[in-house]
Formats: C-alpha cells, sequence, structure tokens
C-alpha cells in the first residue's frame, strides 16, 4: 500500500519534503552506483524500436503511483533502451559528458525551480551567468571587450544549433529587409545545424565553401564564392567558421576569413561547439587566432568540459545588434532594473523567454575542477588521442584521413569501404566501446572521439588492441 | 584540508562516486531544507544590481575547491539573490512550477546523460517521450490525431517561444519563399513571443488584431485584415490563437479563428502555454473547442503542471510538414533504425539538435500525481481565483478588469493607476506575497495567478487580508 492509497480522499497530491527526502537518497544512491557500473554495461542499446514503448500503458494512470513504482520501471524498461554516453568506452560522435558536480548544480537548479529571463525575476541568475561567461573569456583566451563588462558579452543557449541560428539571425537582421537575396557561407564540412539554421532564419541561400586536403575552408575559395554572388545581384551576409569541424575537427583559417569577412561586410561567426573547450590550454589557442575579426562565437561546456546538457555558450563581440535584433518589452515584463539600463536582462539574448538556472553547474564545475583540472583532463585526452594516431600511422592496414587536433581520431582500413565498416562494426558490436561510423568524400571511416569524463589509458589501449586484432 | 589538497599530483580531479554519494545527501537535504523553508523567505529579492557579482571573484579558482565551500558559497552569495518562484505566496507571471517528483526525474536524468537526438542515440530517450506526448492528448482532450501514432505527434521543447517559432518557421516553409511579404496574425493580446518569433523567422508583417471587451481576438477583425492584406498585394500565412493570454487569460475563439484560417489556407497555431494544463479537467475544454481546425498547439507543462523548466510540448496534427522543414541529415547521423522509416528522430521536430531526456521528469509527474491528483490541484487553484474575484467584485474600491476563466484574477483599484500601483507595491514590499503590476489599454492593473504548486487558501486568505486592509 502506497502513501497515497492509504489517505483516501486528500487533500494534497503533492510528495512531502520527507518523502522527497528519502526519496532523494535513494536516487542519489541510484545514480550512484550507475557510475560505478556504467563501464560494465553494453554502452549501446540493442533494443528493437517501440520495445520500450510497448512495456508502457497507453494511458496515464488515473491514480498516483508509488515512487517505488516508478524506479522499478526505471530500471526495467527505460534502463534497457539507454546509450551510455557516460562509459568510458564511448568514443561515438562527440562526448557529452555529465559529472559529479554538474548533476548536483542541475540539482540545486531543478530544487529552487526559478526563472531567470530577467535580471529582476531572480537576479542571482544571471550576475552567476555573467560571472562564468566572464570567467570562460580569461580561461579559453577571447578577447577582452566579450566580457560582459564590455561591449560584447556571454549566454548560455540550449545549444550550439541555437547559437548558431541566433547568430544567423542578428546578422540577417542588420542586413536588411531582402532575405531572399541573403546568402550564409560556412565550409563543405560544416556542421548541419549550419544549414538548417540558414534555413530557419529563411536565408535564400546557403554556399558551403570547398575545403583543402586537411578539411579547412579554403579563404580563395570563398572570396570566390563572395564575389560570384555579388555579381550576381546577391547580398553576401554571414559567414560561419568551424574551429574544429564534426566530422573531423578541420580547424578553417579564422584570421584568413576574418580579413575577408571584414573586407565584404559578412557577420562572422566561429562554431567551436566542441573543441572551444581545449582552448582552456594555451597550446591549443593558435587554432583560433584571428578573434579581433569574429563577431560572434559559440562552444558547448556540455560536450568536453564536465557539464551535463544543456550548456551552450554564445559569445558577441558587441552586444548591441544581438539585443535590436531580439529585444521586445510587453507591459508585464516592465520593471524598475531593465529601465535603469544596469542590468543585463538574458530574454533579450536569444529565442526563447523562460530560462532555468543552467549557469548554477557550470559554476559548480569549474569550482570543483579548477583550472588545473580542466587542464589536466584536457590534456589527457588529447594525448591519448595523439597516441592512437600514431599507432594507427604505423600500422601497415591503417590509414588517418585527417589530422588529429584535438580529441578526435578519423581513420579507414587501407582495404576500402568494407573493411572499414566491418571494423566499425566489431567494435561497435563487442558492447564495450561505441565509434561513429561515417562517410568522407563518399568513403567510410571511422570516428574515435576520446573526451568522455571516465575515459583514461586503459580503454584508449583496449580499444587499440580490439582495432589491431581486427585489422 | 579539502580531499584535493591532500592528493598532490593527482592522476584524477574527478569527484568520486563516493564523493558524489556523501555530496548528494547533503544536496537532498538542502533541497528538502528548501522546501520547508521557502514560505519563510521574503518572495522578492531585493540585492542591489551587481551586488552579487561583487561577492564572486573575477577569474575561476586555478586549483579545485571543495564541495563544502561551494555549497557555502550558494547559501551565502547566491541565495539572497533568488526569488522565490516555489514560494506559495508566488502570485506573479504564471506559475513555473517544481514538484519533488519532477526534480528527481531531472536528477536521474542529468546522471544518465544521454543524448536523444535521434531514436539510436538513447532508444528510451525518443519513446518515453512519444509515450507522455500522447499520453497529454487524451489528458487534454486533444485530437487523437495528434498522438505519434497518429498523422501528427508531440514533441518536448524549451519553452512556448520555441514551439511558436517553430510554427511559424513550418508555416513560412509551406507558403513559398517570398518572406518580405508573408504576413503573420495574433491578437493584439498576444503574448511578445509571437511578435519576437515572427520577427527571428523573417515574417515582413505582424498584425495585432482588435479584440472585444473580454480581450478575445474578434473574427470580423482578423477576416477584415487578412482582406486588406491580400488586397495590399501581401501573403497572409499564419495566425496564432491563445487560449489563455499572459496579460488576462482571454480565450481566443479557436473555431471561428480556424473557420478564418482554413477559408485563406493560414497555419493555426494555439498558444496554451499556461492554460493548456487546465485542458486535464473536462469542464474547461469548452475554451478550446474547434481544435479539428488546428495545426499545431502548444502549452507548458512546465507552467502549472508541476513539471520543472524546461518542458513545453508542441503538437502538430500533420509532421509531414515540420519534418520537411526542419530535417537535414549529415553523414555522422546516418543510422540503420532512421533509415528504416520505424522511428522519430526528435532533432528533426526542432531548432537544437541535441537534447537531453526531459521526457523523465514529466512521466515521473504524471505517475506520481496520477490523473486524479493533477485534475485535483488545477481545480483547487481554479476555485481559488474564483473566490478571490468574487470578493474583488464585491469590494466598493476594487473592480475585475478581466473574466477569470482559469486562475488568474485581473483587477484594479476604482480610485486610478496611482492607488492600483500603490497596492501592488504594498503586497510586493511586504514580503511574503508577489503580484505582478501590469498595463492594460494603458491603465494599471494587477495580475493575482493563483497556482504555485504550494499555494493553497490559506495564503489566497491571506493575501484577500491585505488587499482588503488596503484599498
Amino acid at each position: 500500500m502506497t502513501s497515497w492509497e492509504s489517505e483516501g480522499d486528500r487533500g494534497s497530491y503533492h510528495m512531502s519534503p520527507d518523502e522527497f527526502r528519502r526519496y532523494g537518497h535513494d536516487v542519489v544512491e541510484w545514480v550512484a552506483n550507475y557510475m560505478e557500473t556504467v563501464s560494465e554495461r553494453p554502452v549501446v542499446s540493442t533494443v528493437e524500436p517501440g520495445s520500450i514503448r510497448m512495456k508502457l500503458p497507453a494511458a496515464a494512470p488515473e491514480h498516483p503511483e508509488s515512487f517505488e513504482e516508478i524506479l522499478r520501471d526505471l530500471d526495467d524498461i527505460v534502463m534497457p533502451g539507454i546509450t551510455h554516453w557516460q562509459s568510458p568506452g564511448w568514443f561515438g560522435y562527440f562526448p557529452a559528458n555529465t559529472s559529479p558536480p554538474s548533476i548536483l548544480g542541475e540539482l540545486v537548479s531543478a530544487g529552487l525551480g526559478v526563472q531567470g529571463m530577467l535580471w529582476a525575476t531572480s537576479p542571482a541568475a544571471t550576475e552567476v551567468e555573467e560571472v562564468v561567461a566572464d570567467w570562460l573569456v580569461e580561461l579559453l583566451g577571447l578577447p577582452e571587450g566579450w566580457k560582459t563588462t564590455g561591449p560584447g558579452g556571454g549566454v548560455i543557449q540550449m545549444s550550439a544549433s541555437d547559437s548558431t541560428h541566433t547568430a544567423l539571425v542578428v546578422a540577417r537582421e542588420r542586413a536588411g529587409v531582402d532575405i531572399g537575396r541573403m546568402v550564409a557561407y560556412a565550409s563543405e564540412q560544416a556542421h548541419s545545424s549550419i544549414e538548417k539554421g540558414a534555413r530557419v532564419a529563411g536565408f535564400g541561400h546557403t554556399r558551403f565553401v570547398p575545403v583543402d586536403e586537411e578539411f579547412a575552408m579554403r579563404p580563395d575559395a570563398l572570396k570566390a564564392a563572395i564575389e560570384s554572388d555579388v555579381a550576381d545581384g546577391l547580398i553576401p551576409v554571414v559567414v560561419v567558421c568551424a574551429v574544429g569541424t564534426t566530422g573531423t575537427t578541420a580547424v578553417d583559417p579564422v584570421r584568413a576569413v576574418g580579413e575577408i569577412a571584414r573586407l565584404h561586410g559578412l557577420w562572422h561567426h566561429v562554431d567551436a561547439a566542441y573543441a572551444g573547450t581545449a582552448m582552456i590550454c594555451p597550446e591549443f589557442r593558435h587554432h583560433q587566432n584571428g578573434l579581433d575579426f569574429v563577431d560572434s562565437y559559440t562552444f558547448n561546456p556540455h560536450k568536453w568540459m564536465f557539464t551535463n546538457f544543456d550548456c551552450s555558450l554564445f559569445y558577441v563581440a558587441d552586444r548591441a545588434p544581438l539585443l535590436e535584433a531580439l529585444s521586445i518589452l510587453p507591459p508585464y515584463l516592465l520593471n524598475k532594473a531593465t529601465e535603469s539600463g544596469q542590468v543585463i536582462d538574458y530574454r533579450d539574448w536569444h529565442v526563447p523567454l523562460g530560462r532555468r538556472f543552467r549557469a548554477l553547474k557550470l559554476w559548480f564545475v569549474l569550482r570543483s575542477y579548477g583550472v588545473a583540472g580542466l587542464r589536466h583532463h584536457v590534456r589527457e585526452h588529447v594525448a591519448l588521442a595523439a597516441g592512437l594516431a600514431e599507432q594507427i600511422e604505423q600500422h601497415p592496414q591503417l590509414e588517418l584521413v585527417a589530422p588529429t587536433p584535438f580529441g578526435l581520431v578519423s581513420f579507414r582500413h587501407i582495404d576500402g569501404d568494407i573493411a572499414t565498416d566491418a571494423l566499425a562494426m566489431e567494435i561497435n558490436n563487442s558492447g564495450w566501446a561505441y565509434v561513429t561510423p561515417s562517410k568522407l568524400d563518399g568513403r567510410s571511416f571511422i570516428r574515435v572521439s576520446i573526451g568522455q569524463t571516465n575515459t583514461t589509458a586503459e580503454h584508449v589501449d583496449r580499444l587499440w588492441e580490439m582495432i589491431e586484432a581486427s585489422s
């Protein structure tokens, strides 16, 4: 008999603080146990489509169910359908890391349940966000003017897709009204979010600029594309530079692209969604040389900075055009602090109005790891990737398909697509590791992304043994 | 000495599962204590701009800090800057409720750290979301075809602003390419997210249609606006109907607007962000009569359904135009499940690519409360609002400015703006309650939103005593 059933026609169906205590402690144990056992679980769920759904009732329960029942179904029904992004054998896509301090930050944020849409609706939510955004300007070696105390500033958005879409909209608004003639530029290797963002923002045209042999945008090709479009009566509006493409972590030449952008009056947005985290180590910052010619920049602590999704930082060099594009103030949001002009109202920095206190988990992570801790783990991941790349390079049957500037190793079997696909499938069917099979210029290759919170040399060694044994 | 300092040149800076246990239990106690004391805290933070920021260091710490230090700063620095949306004295804006089962769902989701962008990247994340979206179709009395098993379907987005923006983009894409000539329609009382969404989506024109004496859109005025725009060579594309406006919870005539939308080929989107939750009670569903002439619909469990932000449901009657507008599939996201066409890939249902497992907290809430529990609390809030409205109506110095169909009471002092503003300020300065001072047709009024998770008759009585004493 549950606590609900025992009370008959109750006046409240809320779980009491004491029940929350009890189940909260249970869930903390559940999560800790998950952390301790995740490395033993098959990384990828092998359920069939519809099999989770089939086990769940077709309608919501009429009467309350006990939390014990809910946790039981979590174990029995949900968990078989979970693919374990937090496994140390996770080499797929890019990491989407969580970590203990981040989880605890999310817990506090959910408990407080504040809305940070305006400074006035919970001042600490805005000010802690300003502070961590400014800390990261220092940490990543971004221009000083990008701090909220300067003309620019940073804000937490949900994803790099949202950040990039925002940049495209601001660029579009700055350029005028003839959207159908506007052109957005990115490299052939740019993330799908650029194409999607440009389509969502209504751009008439998107150009995918050819890349060099290392899959980086060719400035001469960008220049030629812009000039050709201008000759055709179109309006070049924005160029997106990738620092670390999703395909192979290629690095577009930020400075050269920035010079062209400035010459032709384009907004210059940098997508460092994954690789931005590496910039906390000074030795990687040469990859983003030229930020003084950049208008906006995004990177995701929810990838490689041990902060769970969602947490994407979006910076602008000048916040005026951003606010001009996105500010609308209805009467029910009027307040003295906003009118004073002394505060930031983050609702004007993105599409959504509501916002939860996401800065808290990032603040917890930055303090709990310290800069030294973050650098240590990023350097470890990059060193492991470099080591694996070297082993692959020296193997007679394998070849790298792209450089390894950060934590991603891209390689294939020299016998071609069938051998490459078979190798990827063998790794993924092993159950303890997952890599992403992908395509480059129509040919198969394997992406090994080393950066999961819990991945160490032991796991990369084991992966290499399996690659070697199967090649 | 912290655990970090004691280990010197450590190999890992991660908090161990055992440390997570220890601090996790501390944070559960912290949140439970917060629940028990929130009613005693001054609802609105009175800190000065910059005062939180001033107490935080200008740079991230070089070395790890202990979790004890972090929690101490949470108490000492952050909490004074928190405005308590979870206080039972919260009558401001609309509620942004959290609840114990929701918090626990968020905790599990943060611990699992899965990415649900594709079905294949964690099947349970997608299938639980399908199930709860379908449950809510039943619960809210929405058309059967809006289930994911039909031609339509529901998806969790971050906010109603995002849902509405998505609807506007889909409508725009369906209409063609000449964005500058496109027109979006909503009432003069529509939420700012409509105007913002239309601007972000690039619409050349937004029309604010006049309302009747109850602040609901006038269908004859909509029809006239459309015909006038067509005569001027513009392209009417989309109309947004509010079921429960933010200003006064006015209800636009969904059926009449739908008939006009159908006649002129407009996309018809319904914004029930706040009031959608009331539809779990059949007696309120007459407010949304005519859903068979609706193309998309949004409501936010993160307002009144005890599920913490972010959790906005977005439904479409037909998912084909949505997917056509938003699907882009790069090679690194190819997979067999997607190719089979047997699964939903929710990334194609909104702008962002990444997505956390938000369905879990909603599933926890629906099961923990049961339908009976949700109905009980919604009915209680609406009854409290009706009671307060009656008291105001009978008071010689006060007058209602709008009907009270749900949980919002809108009223003013008959002596005018100065008396009304003074009354709002007196309530808000009391420290234990918060109402939103707003404007309607240029005149001040007070919004009392009754719907916070913990608000009961006791709190509304106390508010009324204060209103009466000051009027």
